[in-house]
């Protein structure tokens, strides 16, 4: 089975180190890795995303890397590479480092909060979803429908964010499966 | 044409009354808009993402309200609907609040920078993308790729988030083509 790993592991300066470490790990658990090429600075915008288009399309599933990045949502390219695979009608994973729900993300980032018929509102007034998901629910509500899960762990490895532990777990669930 | 109408609007607390508005928009330029119904809670979770979903597949383009919420990027769920049409092969158009460039916001919320080898990186060692783009790029790329585009506009009236000047804007440009 071919896997799409998405994830802001490209945002990390050893990306192509990480991907070559996770390829690695697939491989040891009976799936094929196939990781973005984001990383290659410069290059044009539009060939980092047919590129990353056509590993999507060639994949049999995807494995989402939704540890926070740059605010309490998972990182915005990995979000548009799940809700691709989605409406592909592959099934989607998801892992994180942070095991926490959105909200209480949001609350740490943006609060103090204010109620307002019942209703949480953060610091710019703004609803926060209290359905106790790790992320939007159209994220971990894709994931569900898709037949996947989310795993999430605290990762003590380094770099944290290529959550390695909960990457790891993820997979041994789908070979498991 | 049927557009659908994505956004962080959901979480403002008038958002029914903002969907409202932005149907009647809509409709004095030719188009009906489709907005979802995620804020009506509290709802079962799957069946908010099964309604969005309705909408989505039966809508022939979106519109995505792309203006930055909580961090530097768009709202994670309209990033992932933004996926979802463009796999669609739907042409997809984005509007924000906001015409500055990701990089710039990146560095406002997560700097300072360091440079390391021409590469960028925030506070946090990780990279930020310099291509200028008003957001990450698979997200710009899947906009023009698909024959739409963006229109970015500093708003006036209230509330900010709904992005009412570059929404309108963005519909006459696509009236207009």
């Amino acid at each position: 089975m071919k896997l799409y790993l998405a994830g802001p592991d490209v945002f990390l300066i050893n990306a192509l180190g990480v991907g070559h470490q996770k390829r690695t790990m697939c491989q040891a658990r009976g799936f094929e890795g196939l990781y973005p090429l984001d990383n290659k600075l410069p290059e044009d915008e539009a060939a980092i995303f047919a590129a990353n288009q056509g590993l999507m399309d060639k994949a049999d599933a995807g494995l989402f890397n939704l540890s926070p990045f740059r605010g309490p949502s998972a990182d915005a390219g990995t979000i548009f590479e799940l809700g691709y695979m989605a409406a592909q009608g592959k099934k989607v994973f998801g892992y994180s480092n942070d095991g926490a729900s959105y909200a209480a993300r949001a609350v740490r980032s943006h609060g103090p909060t204010a109620e307002e018929d019942g209703v949480f509102l953060d610091r710019n007034g703004h609803m926060i979803e209290r359905f106790g998901l790790t992320d939007n629910l159209m994220i971990n509500e894709a994931i569900t429908s898709s037949g996947g899960f989310c795993v999430a762990k605290a990762e003590v490895g380094e770099p944290k964010l290529a959550a390695y532990s909960a990457f790891d777990a993820c997979l041994a669930k789908i070979q498991g499966e």
